[in-house]
């Protein structure tokens, strides 16, 4: 029996989707005995070329007629963004109709509210792509590793930032060369915001966390960092002291509940996600049966993306053809999120400062007042300034902050030129 | 509704396995909604002191009463070993009980007859702690990948051998010695010939092959050479040429069909498995839309291989509460396995040479005779003999025996210390 694909979107993700299922269905059918057919495709404009060619009448350019289609019996949604996305998907399931979505967006902001309706409706709801692309880690997380108790989740989950920040480092490029290469390249759309502030990955952080944990972290509750604002200096005095500096996304398991953040960390230069390089993604999972397992390859792009969701539309094609009710492999409790000030975390800070005396111990003492324990200071003399890094010991990140306002306060203090966390090491 | 797990086996894994069942039930209930109950666990002794406690009547030493119980849902095998595991196993099957494994050599011999049986009597049949121990990498080939076109998966699944080869660069232990420390830690067993012979990367690299392109690849088919005749020099010299020795399971699409092999590799030190160390597994996969993926975690050990199988177990029991008829997510169409001879490769030989004019020149014909092209000479004299070493171009596997059986002709060779295989660059 065919089961009747229906796409909503052919970008670069949807339309190599396509392709590959009407030029490999051979294959696939030779490999998993299912026949897999594309049946409808809604597309925003009809006149435009597509990498694919479909009998007349497959294309629309109205996507409910996707869903709506009685011969359409799972539906696969690329076009992106919160809406009309969510109000599709939620029809689709309504429809009794599976779901395959890379949108990590529409899956970070309403998990629970979709996950409801596709147990309502007893079919799955399938969203592998949406997280590191083609790397498999959402079924790992959620079925793999379901009775394992995680402690950690770390992950380069931006591919478009992780170049940049290669290319700072290996080249010392500015941000803002590193950035226009990376759109050159494709690597970065033409508006990068959502990639640079932290937002696409934060959307992940909270789906990494909400599944690694079994509580939804809302993506307003992850707290965001992006890269604007660092510096190429930074780059390479943290790799003086050992480290590399990675945009993560973090979730954690904390006594008082989960923490899910985005933000730049320096991490140990040993560390598996140290040396991961260019537009690669890469997810570092610590259990505590489990020990330490590292996921990586390639985050985005519509060949990587498109075989992921392959590989879900294969398996709702599965369970669809098994006629069964599917129950959803995750349930979400309730849980605490643990705001970002109560984190314990460790500090890089670098500040511009007059080199004159007793400059330090003012410095020193702001630290001591605010009861964070500094572990090392390297100084530079610059004439009559000097470069001061300060990296401290562990305490509560609203501790760190207030030490950090104290700085500014100080006269000696021309620039707390950064801020950043260090992760990765005897947590 | 409960389901009812029986255990056939409690060593190390599955009295982890067992432990965790009972001590986590009510943290797996929450995060999944089912309840696992273990209900019957076969072990050798009745007597023996175990990680677990369970009531009276659920130890028994007859294995068959685990799978004749009625309460008895679900089977895990973790025996080990082909006999009785495969009666079991089949029992279970026939008897409609799915059945979660971790037995590698088993599922490699007897694969297809094991998933047909599993087709028949409409259960999964789950093994992702067999390859890889915890990593998730079994669920990702057959599901996530099922639609991709995998060219090479290569992998180092064996920990004995790998702590073995880090000892033997790292500090330049000669094998014995390293072997032995690693019996002293617990990494290998004290008959640790299945590890150190290749035997068991073998089991898994039919595994690997089989999955990866839908071609059941027997482990007989597999050639292997394990890394008993491996010396600390040539891990030197190796280094000093810019590769790590690794001993890999290899699995390749060429153009005539399929091969699995298992045998120690020089990789490129930047390639991603060349600084996998200790006892830690990683698979590599490069396919056509997904490029490369890298898995790396703890190969083996109670609790990672346990936290794998609970994996399975939730997932069959989530199956099995369904109440479908589930199909088999891969099938296994026919396929030639070419013989190793046939398979392009690249040499590095270690000589023993005597030094004197025209030596050098002899050998050189001997590959010439042999149609091998030379990459790279070095030699060292040493009084009146020299090392030399030789690294190939790409030819078939059999022309370079040729050529090394020349050599071993040649009256100014006096010893061919080492012949091993170059792999991960320009294939």
């Amino acid at each position: 029996v065919a089961v009747g694909i229906g796409v909503l979107g052919a970008g670069t993700v949807g339309g190599t989707l396509v392709r590959r299922l009407i030029e490999q269905g051979s294959v696939i059918t030779a490999r998993t005995g299912l026949e897999l057919e594309v049946r409808r495709v809604a597309v925003r404009s009809l006149s435009k070329a597509r990498p694919f060619s479909v009998p007349a009448g497959v294309l629309t350019d109205r996507p409910e007629d996707v869903i709506s289609d009685p011969t359409v019996d799972l539906v696969v949604e690329v076009m992106g963004g919160r809406e009309p996305a969510g109000t599709l998907v939620l029809a689709a399931l309504a429809a009794g109709k599976p779901v395959v979505t890379a949108n990590k967006e529409l899956i970070a902001s309403r998990g629970p509210e979709l996950f409801a309706a596709a147990e309502r409706a007893g079919v799955p709801l399938l969203f592998e792509a949406a997280v590191g692309g083609g790397i498999p880690i959402i079924r790992p997380l959620m079925e793999t590793l379901a009775g394992e108790q995680i402690a950690r989740v770390l992950g380069i989950v931006n591919g478009t930032t992780n170049y940049i920040l290669t290319r700072m480092a290996e080249e010392g490029c500015p941000y803002g060369e590193a950035l226009a290469e990376a759109q050159e390249l494709g690597y970065a759309e033409a508006d990068p915001s959502d990639d640079v502030n932290g937002t696409d990955a934060a959307s992940k952080a909270s789906i990494l966390a909400s599944l690694a944990f079994g509580t939804w972290v809302d993506p307003m509750q992850v707290y965001r960092e992006g890269i604007e604002e660092l510096q190429p200096a930074d780059l390479v005095f943290a790799a003086d002291l050992g480290y590399a500096v990675k945009l993560l996304a973090i979730a954690e398991r904390l006594p008082g509940g989960v923490s899910a953040r985005v933000h730049p960390a320096l991490l140990p230069v040993e560390h598996p996600l140290a040396g991961v390089r260019g537009a690669t993604n890469a997810v570092f999972i610590e259990g505590s049966s489990i020990g330490e397992l590292v996921f990586s390859g390639p985050g985005a792009g519509g060949e990587p993306t498109a075989a992921a969701m392959l590989g879900d539309v294969i398996d709702a094609a599965r369970e669809l053809l098994a006629g069964s009710e599917v129950a959803p492999s995750v349930r979400f409790g309730p849980g605490e999120v643990i705001d970002f000030g109560e984190v314990v975390t460790r500090l890089y800070v670098r500040l511009e400062v007059e080199d004159r005396p007793g400059v330090l111990s003012r410095i020193a003492s702001a630290f001591a007042e605010a009861s964070v324990s500094i572990c090392a200071v390297r100084q530079e003399g610059r004439g009559d300034r000097a470069m001061l890094i300060i990296v401290t010991h562990a305490a509560p990140e609203a501790q760190g902050r207030r030490a950090v306002e104290s700085l500014r306060q100080l006269d000696v203090v021309q620039d707390v030129a950064a801020v950043l966390r260090v992760v990765g090491e005897g947590e």
